[in-house]
């Protein structure tokens, strides 16, 4: 008889079958090493550790954008608020710093009190004009929820929807993890839908179709649609036509369209549209279409925001049933509200400085600086993948990642399986040994059967750790040539 | 056929089911009144709104601990600390506030970061070092996980150990509704064990003893005991006594402990005693012990500091298999990681200015004055209580809640029934009408069978509102008595 109450035999059965790979074995054995290193005593073969696993772009050198942390070093101590010529003279905070403080502080009365449980309803209003602006198309501030960054939003929206073991969600493959897990830990199925690698990884509606019927036949009672643009591992932008094409499925097949936005800002081919702004110009066209259910997440993680560590997001809903909604406001209450400080954040991503204000110049700057530092660095990593051998990669397209194809020796394959890993999962781990390199196996995404992948960040500065991975892919391709 | 994909007949059952009084009906209802007022386009007969109906100090009027927000705004801008001078001499911020945030910053690199996903290494140390002089025995900080708040502790725990609709936890009744919505969402059986209010509310070890051989006759596989020490609602602080007393059971009868310690330091009679301390205790006098499973939670929410809004918190694990640990890492890496600003104050409050330090006598009048306020407050309005009419209440012992019994009339009774409401809802519904003022039934807590009770805060400053509450308290008695 077991000693404890609780054994790996008796706990929650679906918190065990969830994987999420991007925070797997190989980042905990990287910050092993991270922990090595800082205390002096390794013989590791390199001298930094580069997570390139995951997009967490501060740790990765990006500095903040200073308007942002200027008014929320103000939020937390609303005292300097008292002493406006120091700020000005002796620290340079300008006036539109001071003046936005003050406002969102009137807003939350303090960071350090519970809000109301949807957000601050100042920033949700902020975040209405925002959308407005960005889609031409009216907002509701009382239809938008802010969240602990967009993860905490997918989990409200898959709580509610996954009624019963039978309940499906289409997730695009592949895909960020976030999805599968929560499904998994929800008890209910994800149904995958391929993406097409050969098309710079677009949505195929035909694939989508079949993955739909294939479900529908196996007695999955599927409620929604997943997707993610621009893609996550993928890059990849959807042009308006995709959008509508989406949508239009959608109603056919009365499925909720969760669209994860985060990336809506790392577009580097094309433009973005968003699924709200598709909805809205459909529906003009069109009332047939006026039924669609869009939950639309956005996050202050991403883009070149880049605040991870405030967990900030919001999601907007659009035609959902308002006996639904109220089951959504109540479950978000019961973990009373999100962040404030990022609720703060929220609001200044959305409502930055503008021309003519003080801060713009600074802020302008700042941003492009990140957004061409990101583009370069996408573009850098691009052309070493052309240049190795057995590796192909779509032309960087946006948000934070490249996700190219490994074509691996039958040798390697071989001592992959010899070693209980995935080819892909086996590379990743030598990459990490060899090099100090972090990246995610391709298999903790999805991929095609017969393809393997991984997925890196271009987030690290320098080339130097680019030059650190085509050295090691030299010698691993010649370690288990045939 | 319904439009919608999602209708309140097919979304999941579970979180239909789960309630949330705190943040229910009436406080909806508040928030109402609350913008009415601030439009200034109001009829109603108050002119302020007194959420009483939920623990958030700083929404009513509790200042900031300074040393926290002078930290934390340096960490929000460490563009600040190149200006030491600035700092220092216009601003007043001491040597060990600008060590501080330099110390933390070195351990998270930059608030805007994800850390690890069981929080900093070095803020969980912080931890560790806390509970070894508070306890008097070694902790491990490899055992602590930092969390957004204890809910989301408490969240986590429940998500693990709930394996079946037939998996249940003993919960003190009244207690705090997470327990119960979170079981509910869950689909797990929460076991309530009712707390003695004629003993000051405290664990009558034989009624936990009832209330665990019915559940398992019933077929309920109970995994855990919830103690909420000091109490939520009641306010009531258990004897080292009590501790060993439900360890010894817990031992016996298998079961892990969760002990919420959130209100550890709100603690008017008597003194603390954390289950890590009964358990070390009773494993040095007796090493039939060692298997016992105990998580301890705490948070930045209550106690002197009252950051709510920033949703920092901890748990402990002690005794838990290292298999189930590793599935508990899973779980919370898939939310990334706990907001970091919310980490950092997690180290302030757990390591705080000491004697000798500059900050420490301001960090010592600020603590001390909460503390203060909060007992006479308490008091003030136990003394209101004790002149109402048909108002029970026992002497405030804690946390920040007292949670009156009220006998009302039978014409009350036979209104409410009419109204659709429970007793005591109706006549908190009466209560905000008429004064502003929201408290939350008893019935959103539990309570004993033929019993009524309100629970209110004692944070809100000033004496008016209790004016407010025995003025309509006795229009009330007198409009329905007999």
């Amino acid at each position: 008889m077991a000693t404890k109450a609780l054994t790996l035999e008796n706990i929650n059965p679906h918190v065990k079958t969830a994987k999420y790979a991007v925070r797997g074995e190989l980042a905990v054995r990287s910050e092993k090493y991270r922990s090595e290193l800082a205390s002096g005593k390794s013989d590791l073969p390199f001298d930094t550790v580069i997570s390139a696993n995951i997009g967490n772009p501060q740790q990765l050198d990006q500095k903040p954008i200073t308007f942002f942390r200027q008014v929320a070093s103000l939020l937390e101590n609303p005292q300097l608020l008292e002493k406006e010529d120091v700020l000005k003279s002796g620290l340079g905070y300008k006036t539109d710093v001071i003046e936005r403080a003050k406002w969102l502080l009137k807003e939350v009365k303090s960071v350090g009190a519970y809000s109301q449980s949807m957000g601050a309803t100042g920033i949700r209003q902020s975040v209405a004009n925002f959308i407005e602006q960005r889609d031409g198309h009216p907002a509701d501030p009382s239809s938008i929820y802010l969240s602990a960054g967009a993860s905490s939003g997918v989990n409200t929206l898959l709580h509610i929807m996954c009624a019963s073991p039978k309940t499906g969600v289409l997730v695009p493959i592949p895909q960020y993890p976030l999805y599968t897990a929560t499904l998994a830990v929800l008890d209910a199925v994800c149904v995958p839908y391929y993406l097409d690698e050969s098309k710079g990884w677009g949505t195929d509606l035909s694939k989508i179709e079949d993955a739909l019927k294939k479900a529908r036949d196996d007695g999955i009672d599927v409620k929604s649609i997943v997707v993610i643009n621009p893609g996550n591992p993928t890059g990849a932008s959807l042009a308006a036509d995709d959008v509508e094409a989406v949508l239009k499925f959608a109603a056919k097949e009365k499925l909720v369209v969760m669209a994860d936005e985060v990336y809506q800002t790392n577009v580097f081919i094309g433009s973005f549209t968003s699924f709200k702004k598709g909805l809205r110009d459909l529906q003009a066209k069109d009332d047939k279409y006026n039924d669609i259910e869009l939950a639309s997440l956005h996050s202050i993680s991403k883009g070149m925001v880049g605040e991870c560590g405030h967990r900030g997001g919001y999601f907007e809903l659009v035609g959902f049933d308002p006996a639904v909604v109220e089951q959504i406001y109540k479950f978000v209450s019961i973990s009373l509200c999100p962040p404030v400080i990022g609720q703060c954040i929220v609001e200044m991503m959305v409502n930055p400085p503008k021309e003519g204000d003080e801060s713009y110049e600074l802020y302008k700057t700042e941003y492009d600086g990140i957004f061409k530092g990101l583009k370069e660095r996408a573009y850098a990593l691009y052309e070493a993948f052309k240049q190795m051998e057995g590796v192909e990669c779509q032309t960087p397209a946006g948000s934070m990642y490249l996700f190219p194809t490994i074509n691996l020796p039958q040798k390697a394959i071989d001592a992959a399986k010899e070693d209980g890993k995935s080819p892909d999962e086996f590379y990743a781990f030598k990459l990490l040994d060899a090099t100090g390199i972090c990246v995610v196996a391709g298999s903790g995404f999805g991929q095609q059967e017969g393809t393997l992948h991984f997925r890196t960040t271009f987030l690290a500065p320098g080339t130097d750790w680019v030059g650190r991975m085509t050295k090691f892919h030299k010698g691993f391709m010649e370690e288990y040539k045939a």
